[in-house]
């Protein structure tokens, strides 16, 4: 393997002059779930603090489906603070003054790691829908050799909301013995219908954008309509109801009254409009549909016979759990039921809900009994652990 | 006003032959909120049992978004059984072997009444983009002058769900004096945040296809690929996590493994994809937006100087409200502020909340909960205005 500069492929980097990080390409090939091989791959990654002599304060923090390995330092498209900003950072929740903490961009993504707009070395094209559809599993056994690579055996936690938290299940049921401690946000074991009609909703809207072409778009303009349609439909998923009505209510923008017209009369319509656009700058079209895919696979029990609780049976990690209320995406009972299958394998598992009016997102938002429960809980880990 | 043959426009009639229904043009403007009038206009309906001889026998029946004036008989367009059979029919609890009902297409819609598809005099083409935009009491006011032309001054009931709902209480504000009886369900006096920004993704979804060309496709391709996103992504909202849950799950379809690509792997998928391909045949894209656009524009208190209850102040009618646990489109919480604002006016009112896990589209299923509410109320309002 070897060290190269990070790919970022979609836009010049913003002022001022963000870290665009670190990546590692592997000529070992990355086995996939499908069959398939990947070879050579990149893993594009950020650090942030010490890697203390021991090699026993490495937290690796796991990106949902549209984030990136920029967690806590400035993105390098957008220009803003890192998507973890909130958590992550000297003298935060997640310490970096104390831990050192990892995020990787995952495969079949757009932010320098190997997806679908990497070059395919066997046409020196675009994979486009060539590339191989990946899981989530493929995602973590990726992450491991990056690991590997980095020197770490074994990982003080393995954290992250969303599909972050689908990547950190999948880290305690594939590697058990690298993982002293666990902690999934807002998360499930498992896609549930629903889900997966948002994403298909999503995947549709791209698809049925004549600028997609079949995933042939690398040379030409992007789908951009389509893919800002699967991001305004995803993103109302992300908030509570509550939080919309909070937000925005009925309240027109920069009006008196409606304009009887198709135009954005309402705040939540021009709030939308956004979300789509800026989206779009930053994001692969073909990467939202495998991701998307590869989080619908996600089935954790799937592949223990249908039985979550076998998923666990090698885990020797601590465990925090943490919900919303509000979170109608991965609701409460979906991660109860990952609590339950770790009772019933006696892990020692802590779970708590936190009461939040803000939906899916809080996980990502200023939530203090979310911080404090992360910081009380790393604290714990980091004593057992013997980390100043 | 004269009575014309039905333009179903859309498509030629389903075997074995449909009635088409009935239709009355009329020559005095209809005067829109937006301020323009609509001149000449055609609003098609239905009607089912028999008008008595007091006339006042009488049931409005007022459809939801994609609903059409086929409530209780078979779709011309599909084939289908109308899309409130379970509810109106002889003997069933809207009785059509006691009551007159009569159901109408919403001024915008596409199923003859005068809507964005329907000739513009001033320039022999279709309106397109160039209809005004209409609201929930333009759609009032149209059905006021289809009762006018068929002599029936008062309604014993005016009663529908989700859309239909906001109609009914519409009716009550703007006709108080017309109207005995009023049974809205699965409704609100206003669209929420989240209801307008799923709507706008629809919107957004339809104006993205290129063959949706400013709404000028009538004499060329529709925008069928965006018109059947927005309705797969309207369709979610239809139905409870928990219907889709039990429904679909994570089933595959037609295969015993994931396929690791993009097709419809899981059932929900291929379902969703279905209601979309079966929704482009039978309605217009151009009508889904403007009829969107009617109910995020609704908002009853708005025109009360924000006081819900003053919409009811002058209403003698008796009221019956019906939400489903797990509608989360139109939740009980929004039914409940009607019912509130009407306590505040003393205004004869009951609330019944039904236990259902199927979401928004329980109104339009088999709830013997909602069935058994609605014989009961009917049968009291025919007693109290002396119908046998």
């Amino acid at each position: 393997m070897a060290q190269t500069a990070n790919p970022v492929f979609l836009r010049p980097v913003a002022e001022p002059e963000a870290d665009t990080g670190k990546a590692i390409t592997f000529s070992t090939p990355l086995a996939l779930d499908c069959g398939r091989t990947l070879s050579p791959f990149t893993i594009a990654y950020m650090t942030y603090g010490t890697l203390n002599a021991a090699r026993s304060n490495a937290i690796l923090v796991c990106h949902a489906l549209t984030g990136d390995q920029f967690a806590a330092s400035r993105h390098p498209i957008t220009g803003k603070p890192g998507w973890w900003d909130i958590m992550v950072g000297p003298g935060k929740a997640i310490d970096t003054d104390r831990f050192f903490v990892i995020c990787s961009n995952v495969i079949g993504g757009c932010m320098g790691s190997t997806g679908p707009a990497s070059t395919d070395p066997k046409t020196g094209k675009p994979y486009a829908l060539d590339f191989p559809v990946v899981t989530i599993r493929d995602m973590v056994r990726a992450q491991a050799m990056l690991l590997d690579a980095l020197g770490i055996e074994k990982l003080l936690c393995v954290t992250g909301g969303s599909m972050g938290g689908m990547q950190v299940l999948q880290w305690a049921a594939s590697f058990p013995d690298r993982v002293a401690t666990a902690m999934p946000l807002a998360t499930a074991a498992r896609h549930s219908a629903q889900n997966i009609a948002f994403h298909e909703v999503g995947r549709q809207a791209i698809m049925a954008d004549p600028d997609w072409n079949g995933g042939q778009y690398y040379e030409r303009a992007h789908p951009a309509k389509g893919l800002a349609v699967a991001r305004m439909a995803a993103h109302i998923t992300y908030l509570s109801e509550a939080a919309l009505q909070r937000k925005f209510g009925r309240e027109l923008q920069d009006r008196d009254q409606i304009s009887f017209g198709f135009g954005a009369d309402f705040q939540v319509e021009s709030y939308l409009h956004h979300q789509g656009m800026t989206f779009v700058d930053r994001f692969d079209a073909n990467s939202y549909l495998y991701i998307t895919r590869a989080m619908d696979y996600f089935d954790l029990a799937g592949d223990y016979k249908g039985v979550l609780a076998d998923a666990f049976r090698d885990t020797k990690a601590r465990f925090c759990l943490i919900s919303f209320t509000s979170d109608w995406l991965f609701p409460t009972p979906e991660n109860k039921r990952v609590a339950h299958a770790l009772n019933a394998t006696a892990a020692n598992v802590s779970f708590v809900e936190i009461e939040s009016d803000k939906g899916h997102d809080a996980f990502l938002l200023d939530e203090p009994q979310m911080l404090a429960t992360v910081r009380g809980f790393l604290n714990a880990a980091a004593a057992e652990n013997g980390i100043a």
